[in-house]
């Protein structure tokens, strides 16, 4: 008998128990995963409680191919919701994992991708803690689909959101453009380059302890995801009524990227990072907030790249190397699909 | 230009922020999602905070067809999350929602179905906080596939767990089994009844709370979804190390249930419902409990089926109208693919 996924893998019964035991429980092994209950109870009791607030969040992944150069849907899979609950200043504690597997999938495969998210989950300090198998016919899916929810508290004290911005703030970027959208497109689609171009993806909270005890007053984080950090930006200046203002030449993009781009018609500021943060901290702090993301092994490329202004509310322009000014649009969406 | 889902709505631009808008956001507009963050910040300091304790859960649903008799996917997205984490004994608050759409999904379906999903959460007192959308290219997904994941606050004093079974608990059930499967399969294989047979899908939060009122020691909760009363009878008589003896003749059936099961081969006793539970309770509340069940409208039919026993561990007995007990084994599984 194959070794593969069947149906009867998601219909509730001894075989999605087996899978259950022997592919998930097997890697992402926690005391929390251990109840085997319909939800999972998790105790405050330890945690400071005064204004206690959670932050919550949720990202389905979908990536194809399923393995890229520096990383799997199974790393993306933590690292993105890990971000996504760090870009609100919040400590990532705990993530809910949800599989839709395609009849038909490999069992080493689903074993590749679930050790994958449990190393990633280890690496980020975060536990699984609860889960969820469905599996739907072949044909209906793309070997595995992965959701995240992730659950963290947020320090007290810090006041981070994307409408918090103010004229005046510097815009700060933890590192090279384009990488992970690049890499999962190169792979896709056969490109080689001269040098081996690796996916960015990586969890970020690490990053945000650094930069927020050097910055306590950083006003808002954004991991530069689907729609790179044009998207990022243009969503910060609208949410906050400001304008943005970067130097395009500060924003730091590899060789190969650089190189990708030119040749496939994509700007680099378009283009998807998984392991890359914006950061808007006013004028005072905004020296020894780059001085800490550079000091962090996940910020060494950081620069600050232009800063935030009362004019042209709710856009985004770019100072070209020429001198111009240009405006760099939202982008409509259809760049690189399936890039996570 | 048809009004359908295009890959650039899952793109992270222009299109997928007015799909979030237009479709999503004016469905389930809340002051949480209205935050617009990379994660949602909630505060806890309205709530008691000694012994706090959460519960979370995690649930994809991929039910084809996506509309079926008495439900569809989105309520059911609600429906099954909520009672996943009330069966921990916890007060459900708040979902996330992650969407896999399907290129060439009919906008107005999207609709249909969020709106489905607004009218659930506020039928079951829950706020969707989070959302995310994904969008995978016509062939690789199914319409639309919904991951919900569940946050609630645990009732200070109730101890409830898979574990807690203990000899003697009687076992009750809250309603009618198998409505929800065989409604669903009836949708699907073009099959009618004389009368109508609708899903049993419903958010079981408030007769939890009636439950818990009158019988604060129950010990176990289980909302008896894939694989049916059996699944979830087994896995308790697992977890807890005791034996289940039920009786057969105690189970409630609606008539166009047993005559499908009848017909099909099926097995009443694994064949999914999405508003049912089981409760183990200690037999000194179990009368009280049965009564309160019944009190509420999700419990009209509630009756008492069984014990826990010390004998046979790890086991359900059945016993037959004509005197024999047999073993009920946990399905195997394939019994109804996609039922939710």
């Amino acid at each position: 008998m194959e070794n593969v996924i069947r149906m009867a893998h998601g219909a509730g019964g001894r075989m999605m128990n087996d899978l259950i035991r022997d592919v998930f429980a097997s890697s992402l092994d926690n005391a929390y995963l251990r109840q085997m209950a319909d939800s999972t109870v998790i105790e405050l009791t330890d945690l400071p409680l005064a204004d206690l607030q959670l932050a919550l969040s949720t990202d389905s992944f979908t990536v194809s191919p399923l393995f890229f150069p520096g990383g799997d849907i199974g790393s993306l899979a933590i690292h993105g919701t890990v971000n996504d609950v760090a870009m609100s200043g919040a400590r990532p504690l705990w993530l809910t994992a949800g599989f839709i597997l395609e009849e038909g999938l490999e069992m080493d495969v689903l074993e590749r991708v679930v050790c994958s998210m449990s190393e990633a989950a280890r690496n980020s300090g975060v536990q699984v803690v609860a889960g969820d198998t469905k599996v739907v016919e072949r044909g209906h899916g793309d070997g595995v689909y992965i959701n995240t929810a992730g659950v963290g508290i947020l320090r007290e004290g810090v006041e981070i959101g994307p409408s918090r911005a103010r004229p005046g703030d510097r815009v700060l970027i933890s590192g090279a453009l384009g990488d992970h959208g690049i890499a999962v497109l190169s792979k896709r689609e056969g490109l080689t380059f001269e040098t081996e171009l690796l996916s960015d993806s990586a969890p970020l909270n690490g990053l945000v302890d650094v930069l927020l005890a050097a910055a306590p007053h950083t006003r808002c984080l954004r991991d530069a995801t689907r729609g790179g950090l044009a998207a990022a930006l243009n969503e910060l200046a609208v949410a906050s009524d400001v304008g943005v203002e970067i130097e395009e030449e500060a924003a730091p993009v590899r060789p190969a990227v650089a190189a990708a781009c030119e040749m496939l018609g994509f700007d680099p500021l378009t283009v998807a990072n998984e392991g890359k943060l914006v950061a808007f901290v006013p004028p005072e702090e905004a020296e020894v907030a780059l001085e800490a993301m550079q000091s962090h092994p996940l910020g060494r490329g950081a620069a600050h790249i232009g800063l935030v202004t009362e004019e042209h509310a709710g856009m985004l322009l770019a100072r070209t190397s020429i001198g111009g000014r240009r405006v760099v649009d939202m982008p409509l969406g259809e760049l690189l699909p399936r890039i996570c």
